[in-house]
């Protein structure tokens, strides 16, 4: 068990009609709000008007910047500064998906950045100790942005993971029924963004320590297995809502980092293939995931075991043939989703390697719990998964 | 699923010498501490020795509160509130138990208090807007109170919860290695305290919304169960108390509260036993605890059965049988940890039902996550408990 720390501010607010319910006493503090949002979902799905007409009836100046991508671009987050700058904002607003609250989070640190650009500390990782407040209206179950200081901003080849205090929302709301109009692209992909978050915090080494991490994992993966048939295919089912809002919210909020090593290996991998191929951040963590696992295997065995017994119920008796049927039966739970796990699947051939390879030949230390995946590691990996 | 709002900023700061390598950058915001304790047993530890060297190199006045009893009893807390005020206390540093932690938080949210009395706001329930802040050491893992904003102050024959915002401590400190000097009795008490916490917040009815808290409540309850042997008989070993005292927190840091009625029958019980008996607070809930759950079997028959299957892996394939096997496996956990469940074994005979049935005379709602139960029914269920 290592030392940790932990704190997490953020006030959730869930529940049917939530926004409704409590949006205007948590802006009144606020005097200008950039309403921050993507391509247009939360029109067509009510939310927007429900948004505007609530800040209509408050006292602020609103400045409405649509167009947040997914995968939101440092350009674009630089105009949304600027937007910032102009209207004297003290309040973001992020009303959309992950990748909206994710750009509000850069946006939030760097509109009053006093170095040359916000870019050089999302390169350098260096936490900034002042930024705009930011509020979220999440409408997409699956990165868990809503309740941790993280972002991921997409800048030509490179995607980037960057942390900072004041990524932290005051509140988000979250209100499952906002979630009816998600396509099912999106809900499976939400699905399996979560299941991954937990994993790669969890398939590490057994740490005798940490019980109450272990348990809390294996409950939400036992939760987002259980839901996923009726998240696919019940239509819209408040419960099921519900149970896969949190468990998106739960997967991902610090707890699971704490006092572990977790191993980003599978995101930092998937990353860079979303920002060169563009394929769903999601289907690139089911691609790559068995692999590193695989890769890892010996490191790795005691705990793939410890989930297939706990998570899948099964148990050969053999360790390394639980490791190994855990992997098996990951796959075949992304299978039943509809996603395919192959690169060839979509259409990736063996020159990823040459493509992949050089955004990891400069790392000091490799990626993974012991940091020991370098770059011929991760071309080995993509070779894997072919 | 009810809706809900849930915000937890307490930093918790856990592991070895966590207090030698963070207490300083901790207060060194502060001007004057109120170091608050409660009869000693953090002087043969080690504890204050550490604590007292770290304040003496800080640049802030130091003002010792010793004897804070078990049960913080409402007068103490008084005479503190004073010395708060005396010397200008911008932090109080509750170093011990949740008696302690509990104290801290009523003193900071009544040392400054207008009205006449900061008893009228624990009848009442009034949160205040207000409070001196309040740093934890945390040495006897058990009540959670590090990390929520509630306590119990005792006055009288009264023994009352009350919980303010004001409540949250800016930072907890928990090294596990101060509770290395625990007696026995104190590590079988927390055990139970934390294990019956997550009862009470998770043996009520069957709710298919609330599928995270489920599976958290149930990891917390397998973690404990399979620590216990090692907590009462291994002696100081580092990793069984790691999982202890991050269990007993995870127990009541609100968040299994989230979306659910809890039913707090047992602990409102319990409390007034200990205000009249002086029994452990511990020990008051493993008697009463059965007795609450038999008498609403009816309506908690399927989360038991659930629990039973979950926690116990048994299942005879029949709800009601199951509930009530749940409730004998659960007794017989208590008692194999050494703790008797009956009123009379520690010499309480049927005249507690007169003591007791005034206290409950007059509330408007009854207890449990039904509100249904009246002065009668506890005067029930001490009677089957006898």
């Amino acid at each position: 068990m290592l030392n940790f720390r932990y704190r997490n501010p953020v006030e959730m607010v869930f529940g049917a009609d939530a926004i409704t319910k409590h949006l205007k006493d948590l802006v009144a503090p606020y005097k200008s709000v950039l309403l921050l949002y993507g391509g247009g979902s939360i029109k067509k799905n009510g939310v927007y008007d429900d948004v505007v007409s609530i800040l209509g009836k408050l006292d602020c100046k609103v400045t409405e910047f649509p167009g947040i991508e997914p995968n939101p671009h440092y350009e674009t987050c630089m105009k949304a500064m600027e937007a910032v700058r102009n209207n004297n904002v003290d309040l973001i607003l992020a009303v959309g998906g992950g990748s909206v609250v994710d750009a509000s989070k850069f946006i939030a640190a760097g509109a009053h950045y006093k170095g040359a650009d916000p870019w050089d500390f999302v390169l350098s990782g260096e936490p900034q100790s002042k930024g705009v407040h930011i509020g979220a209206i999440l409408t997409l179950p699956a990165t868990g942005s809503e309740m941790n200081a993280g972002c991921v901003i997409s800048r030509g080849e490179q995607k980037l993971a960057y942390f900072s205090p004041t990524g932290f929302p005051q509140f988000s709301i979250l209100d499952p029924k906002t979630t009816y109009t998600l396509p099912e692209r999106q809900l499976r992909n939400g699905l399996m963004d979560s299941y991954i978050h937990v994993l790669e915090q969890y398939a590490t080494t057994v740490n005798p320590a940490a019980k109450v991490h272990d348990r809390k994992a294996e409950g939400l993966l036992l939760v987002l297995r259980e839901i996923a048939d009726d998240v696919m295919n019940k239509g819209n089912d408040y419960d099921t809502r519900v149970n896969l809002m949190w468990a998106a919210t739960n997967a991902l909020d610090g707890s699971l980092m704490t006092g572990v090593a977790p191993d980003w290996a599978t995101h930092l991998i998937g990353h860079t293939i979303t920002a060169i191929y563009g394929l769903d951040h999601a289907i690139t963590l089911a691609i790559i995931l068995p692999g590193v696992w695989e890769h890892q295997l010996e490191s790795k065995k005691e705990k793939l075991s410890q989930y297939l017994i706990r998570v899948f119920q099964e148990d050969t008796g053999d360790t390394m043939e639980n490791a190994k049927l855990a992997i098996k039966r990951t796959e075949e739970f992304f299978h039943s989703l509809g996603v395919k796990t192959r690169l060839g699947d979509y259409g990736i051939d063996a020159s990823i390697c040459d493509k992949m390879a050089p955004h990891y030949a400069t790392t000091g230390t490799g990626l993974g719990e012991h940091g020991n995946i370098m770059a011929d590691d991760v071309v080995a990996i993509l070779k894997s998964r072919l």
